[in-house]
């Protein structure tokens, strides 16, 4: 099987402001408090939106309008092989009818009032995202 | 930056009942635990749902009808500097035909068959809501 | 109150994998790695999806063509008073245009290209499911 363990340390509560973009923020956030593995989840609003939806090696963006509320957003943080941070999360939105649109969360979401980040790290977790060529990705290697 | 940090101590799962009102119960159930903060997640059924969208200040209402399958809502708990305790959580309900809906979790949203609360306490977390005059909401002050 | 506390013990990332069955698979991964209760969330990207919606004692099935993004998929692990691990999970997929389905995770949404699962275990939890005749479901039952 292919998994890696590990104990939480901290949980972190961080406040995202007008105008950060969501995917930049949590990378940020997540390297300023040196975190190298966890997971996090945020509600909150954006001014508009792009997902993604994986289609033959890349993501197709989908831009959205807002203002939006972030219905959802979840993910986990990993680090490739060569130490760059990897944020991978999805994110779901709502717009004024309570209509929904979601995929994979890519640069270019901008919050709008806020952004509520609850962030958990596992400390040393033998997580690390390895490349594959044939997919054109970063998956997780999780092998000891 | 703006962030508290804790450590989490209990996990309580909760199940609620037939009727109960989702974001009230959420908040008594906090209450009764003397918990301060923390984040949680649930799933369920609601009888009907009412979502909320930020607009110029306040939150415009969405009504639904159900029966519904509550796909996904989580959300944090934190106090305002008077002392109440907030529970701020976003929603997403889906029908019968896998169709859904999504917004901020406003009272008036009835549990139907079940609904199962994942509760995680952050003790002693400095994480305080304030009002913002001009936004007309209460944010994250995380300065220490 | 019906509620059953706990400490969070492990926190194990998994890799799913290419035709893996996601419903299936969370349970085979929780049952190896002796899980009898926690929760958990994953990600990825899915080559068909079946949602449940919970009517008159039954999941109605709803079919989906992939392929879909998971946009969200969170639930929660216990067992049954006769032994039985139970996986209750709900999902949110994507497709292409952002256009989202939601509701109960049933068996036969098969992964394609990955799924990242955070599961997080917490032991000793008074948590069981009894079943409840009128409904024909298995609830929790906290009761100590």
């Amino acid at each position: 099987m292919t998994q890696a363990e590990s104990k939480i340390s901290r949980t972190i509560f961080i406040r995202l402001d007008e105008n950060e973009d969501l995917l930049n923020a949590i990378k940020e956030k997540a390297e300023r408090n040196n975190i190298r593995a966890g997971f996090f989840f945020l509600i909150g609003t954006v001014k508009k939106a792009v997902l993604g939806f994986f289609k033959e090696g890349s993501y197709k963006p989908i831009q959205l309008s807002g203002p939006l509320e972030i219905v959802c957003c979840a993910g986990n943080i990993s680090a490739r092989e060569d130490g760059e941070l990897v944020v991978h999360a999805h994110i779901a939105v709502g717009n004024e009818h309570g209509q929904m649109f979601g995929g994979h969360l890519l640069a270019g979401c901008i919050v709008d009032v806020t952004g509520e980040l609850v962030l958990v790290e596992t400390p040393d977790t033998k997580l690390k995202r390895v490349f594959r060529e044939k997919l054109n990705l970063y998956l997780w290697s999780l092998e000891e």
